[in-house]
């Protein structure tokens, strides 16, 4: 088969990561090299900037330039939240078509990965020779096939240190704390919290991620347990905790929070696919806080009850970055271009596969796009114990993409 | 004058900081040494561990724990929000008497130096030999005479990586935003935000310290202009912002959500100083967004407005400590020690006071406690600019507490 000559479009999509610039630069070095790509074009938002004409030419980026873009958390490109349906995909293809564009490579998650199996659908009907890779990125590590997603690994990491120090801080000033953590659908950051605990009675003492519905009741019965054995409690909650009744915890705080008048409180709106914004307000963690203080029978004992929420600084947090995910992260974009010079590979999403645990080895492999494309997968249920507790088999899974953890210490060693 | 000899007691008091047992473990190492002091005892959680004859022999502590726990984040000996009076003074003054205490090395912020100081008083008083050294910590940097105060390099250095990432994150998905820092009384924390600027447009836009009373006019005319001319704004604002009417916007707040019905909602509450709590909640945040959402004028185009609050994460977070933090910790630590040896320091706080700002160098020095204590110290008026704004002083004064922050990159610097 000849090889397809013609030009690229490279773009970023979806919620930043710490790494994702890795992979814009891992492309951008590669496609400089590579004979099969004349010009490399940026495209500005995402799909947004294709059908917008909005592009940057990369190949004249100083090599300088390039090494601190890759070091920036978040899209360098900027990103979109765009959700192109069948008729926003054939703009993309017409623009391409204009511009000669014969290669696609889109940096995003699973409804990335979409886009880009319609776009090359429309492409292979209309007999364009058009391939399209997608490059994985995401903080919730929740694409199928892929044995881990680029950005996991630094907002795990900075989730780990989080709560490595608020662990300390609650040992300090004892009380109640519930720490929210992003991850509508998936517990894999959340999940992360456990690689805090290096001494027997170190936080978090209850983990909640969204696999497991869990009742008000369940809850303060954990959270009583705990804070009467240990004298405080350290809580990790997932933003998407899910109620019996199948929602999660948070629409009910709104449909609860509505009910007193206003439609938008405290932070607390729904995007325009209909879904309740999680992030971007402390309200679930509040209403939590809440809970316990007016529910928690502590015999008359004042308690002190706090809420921290993570919030953005999980995903685009500069100084913390795991280095296992910062290389991963290059590697990946760097294949897909790799991957692109051959013309058999008409399509995919870069993966890796996990060869070794210990030590620690990944090998890289193209999976068709369908196989990643819109679907979740959620945390494996091997690693939830009793719906408030994360295995020893996740730390295992978890510690080589985080990276070393600061060393640290307590009094306590010395019994 | 003979040298006092006698046994030492090492208490840690108020807000942990990433950095306040690297002053513990600076007091231990010269302890060790110091033939003036027999044993030194360490108060669990504060001066409460004192009048609770709690008490851990510091000396059998291994060299290679020391080293961990240094390096840990929060009060290793546990801390105390008990502000003492002089009845409770008077208890602590009567267990130095029993265990032959002659020193007192008391690490805290004002409240602590106020005790420290009470505490010494009595003993003179009684014409007992007991010296007082109070070794600074506080992440607010309020401490007068004082140059700074370590743990505010460290949080300032989390704040400014934190603003740093989130303006990458604001310019990748354009919107408004609203991070809320620490700092009830005084603006240092809030101010190094500044230090994120590294672009003619980068964020934050808008910081708000509550040295300056700002209303809801101006902030919404602020953020108005901002968002206007640059299509996006990153909003700093600290916890102690104070409204045109002497209150804090947290305390309106928490006046408006109790004429709702319930006392205490979203997390605010009181402390038993009649102060509210300010942190550990979302709901001054919360409430930003939604006076954004609800009274900025779009021209009916529905924008993207966000909020988090970095909570506690400021002052515990390990693994991203500023360096010349941890060694000025450590080295106030020892200081406190070897200013005890001369038997004509019979009290005062552990100073810093810069020298030379580039490079820059400090020295310490001994300051009586009653120039330290209760009062605090604001940011100086030639630091805030407009009302919503930092100077670049404040940079200079700034950036070497913190360190060297990331090196990031755009691809506007191609223009």
């Amino acid at each position: 088969m000849a090889t397809l000559k013609g030009n690229a479009v490279i773009g970023q999509s979806g919620g930043p990561t710490s790494v994702i610039n890795q992979s814009l630069v891992g492309v951008i070095e590669e496609a400089i090299k590579a004979p099969h790509i004349d010009k490399l074009l940026g495209a500005r938002h995402g799909v947004r900037g294709v059908i917008n004409d909005d592009f940057l030419d990369l190949e004249r980026t100083p090599k300088e330039l390039l090494d601190r873009i890759a070091n920036t958390p978040s899209a360098a490109l900027g990103s979109t939240r765009d959700k192109p349906d069948q008729k926003y995909c054939e703009q993309i293809f017409d623009k391409f078509r204009q511009h000669n564009v014969r290669y696609f490579f889109y940096i995003g998650g699973n409804d990335s990965a979409d886009t880009a199996r319609i776009v090359q659908e429309l492409a292979e009907k209309a007999k364009y020779d058009l391939h399209v890779f997608h490059v994985p990125k995401t903080i919730d590590n929740d694409l199928r096939v892929h044995d881990h997603t680029p950005g996991y690994g630094s907002a795990a990491r900075f989730v780990a240190c989080a709560i490595m120090g608020d662990n300390f801080d609650n040992r300090s000033l004892p009380g109640i704390k519930v720490d929210v953590i992003m991850g509508r659908n998936a517990g894999f950051l959340t999940a992360a919290s456990v690689l805090a605990r290096q001494h027997d009675n170190d936080g978090p003492h209850l983990i909640y991620v969204p696999e497991v519905q869990v009742s008000e009741e369940k809850f303060l019965s954990d959270v009583d347990r705990v804070f009467t054995k240990q004298g405080r409690c350290l809580i990790a909650v997932s933003e998407g905790i899910v109620a019996p009744n199948g929602k999660t915890w948070a629409e009910n705080v709104a449909t609860e929070l509505a009910s007193h008048g206003e439609g938008s409180v405290m932070g607390l709106e729904k995007d325009k696919h209909g879904n309740l914004q999680l992030s971007g307000s402390g309200a679930l963690g509040d209403h939590l806080a809440d809970l316990i203080k007016s529910k928690l029978s502590t015999g008359g004992k004042k308690i002190r009850v706090r809420a921290d929420t993570f919030g953005y600084l999980q995903r685009s947090f500069p100084g913390l970055i795991s280095d296992t995910d910062a290389t991963e992260a290059r590697l990946v974009g760097r294949m897909a271009v790799q991957y692109s010079a051959d013309p058999n590979n008409t399509q995919g999403s870069v993966a890796m596969r996990r060869t070794s645990n210990s030590p620690y080895k990944i090998e890289t492999f193209l999976t068709p796009l369908a196989t990643v494309a819109k679907e979740t997968k959620h945390l494996s249920p091997e690693y939830i114990v009793d719906g408030h507790n994360i295995s020893d088999s996740f730390k295992e899974y978890a510690r080589p993409l985080v990276g070393e953890l600061p060393r640290i210490g307590t009094f306590d060693e010395l019994k």
